[in-house]
């Protein structure tokens, strides 16, 4: 469909906008396999003190994640760029970083934006190609302001015990 | 229609996606019957040490919204999950608590995620059946973080002289 | 199309949405054509403590971000309600100011929220004819929360070395 069809770019900008919720998702549930399925296997990615390929970012990201017991990658405005089978996506956000270890280097927030080239190869799957991220602002805990979670809170966790896994197992896959 | 008509998908994501919306404004503005819309008469609500039915729900919610001048229910990623009439949305956000008074309590930030099961029922109106809300991180604001409202800004107010009302009545209903 | 075709609808309320995205980027990236082209000529903001025409609204804004290094403005919800080719937006947001001058009043975040008429006329493009922004909520960096960028980072630029322009160019505008 030629990329003035309204909404056959409608589509694609669903697409691209889950792919990079689904990213998010990803990284705040520690999933590398689902991180992974956001990028074209010869991605490039530019990230904080990080540039290489996305194979490399990946295990970077991970070691790191490691040191935090929680993120929450919040992705606000997106605006896509649609040419054909490429696209260029900027997305704000808000990364929060959470450990039970109070060095705020452990704490800090980001500001960021993720400027994305996504693209649609041969299995029809917009996938990023290139992400540089950008640092826009970074904040720490300031002593006293950090308070805990309520003990009787739903927490979210990394692993399958996650409520979001648990309802979305009870959909029927055949329905 | 099937789910994998990609134009139903989008336009049930799209009411799905506006129904959460309608919840927050509703919170934020107050107004207990537009949150009581948002859910089957059946719906459960796990959130923060609340956990029963959706009237209960509204009635804790709405008593503790009593202690705060004013909230704000941002709310951001959502990726929703499509299963016929059925589906799960898990939607992101940042709670804004604000009080006249300055104990943090009354102030407190929290970052959360809405994890919904939504179902269409016999009036084909997508409403939320089940509702757990995870608490990711808390924070409060640090001596001097806090800056007054300039006195010569709009302000949203909980009522009817919130300026979306005056805005919304100038629609004519009929075009 | 009458209002009730709910594609007709869809690609209004992306137009709209994209409207006020291409706001925020004009804002963030400090370009003075991309916001103007967002409003009619005739259109009015009530801002903070500025209440005028759009053409004021922009000298005044502009002056006023020549204070900061940098902006963010992200926005999230975003409720819209079409009435033909009237509507009214009302769009939550967070914005993000940054200086080198440790003052804090050139540090300040913003909860705010943008209520805006939207209006198409000859040229069928929908711009804002009314604004209206609330303040919701206003932080000041503690001391100790304000943590630098590190230096080997990619950071967002207000002119056009940001790498968001550096993407878009690389887009076929022919394809």
């Amino acid at each position: 469909m030629p990329d003035n069809d309204p909404i056959a770019s409608l589509l694609d900008k669903q697409e691209i906008h889950e792919l990079v919720l689904r990213y998010c998702r990803g990284i705040d549930r520690f999933d590398r396999a689902a991180v992974a399925a956001c990028f074209h296997p010869d991605a490039t990615d530019t990230h904080g003190s990080f540039n290489g390929t996305i194979t490399e970012f990946i295990d970077w990201a991970f070691r790191l994640l490691e040191r935090y017991d929680a993120t929450m990658h919040l992705v606000a405005n997106q605006l896509i760029t649609l040419s054909g089978d490429l696209a260029v996506a900027e997305t704000y956000g808000i990364a929060h970083h959470r450990s039970s270890d109070p060095d705020p280097r452990r704490n800090l927030t980001v500001g960021f934006r993720y400027i994305d080239r996504v693209e649609r190869r041969q299995d029809r799957v917009w996938r990023i190609a290139e992400r540089v991220a950008t640092t826009e602002w970074v904040t720490a805990p300031a002593p006293g302001s950090e308070w805990p979670i309520p003990a009787d809170s739903a927490v979210g966790v990394r692993g399958p015990d996650d409520p979001i896994h648990r309802f979305l197992a009870r959909l029927d896959p055949t329905s």
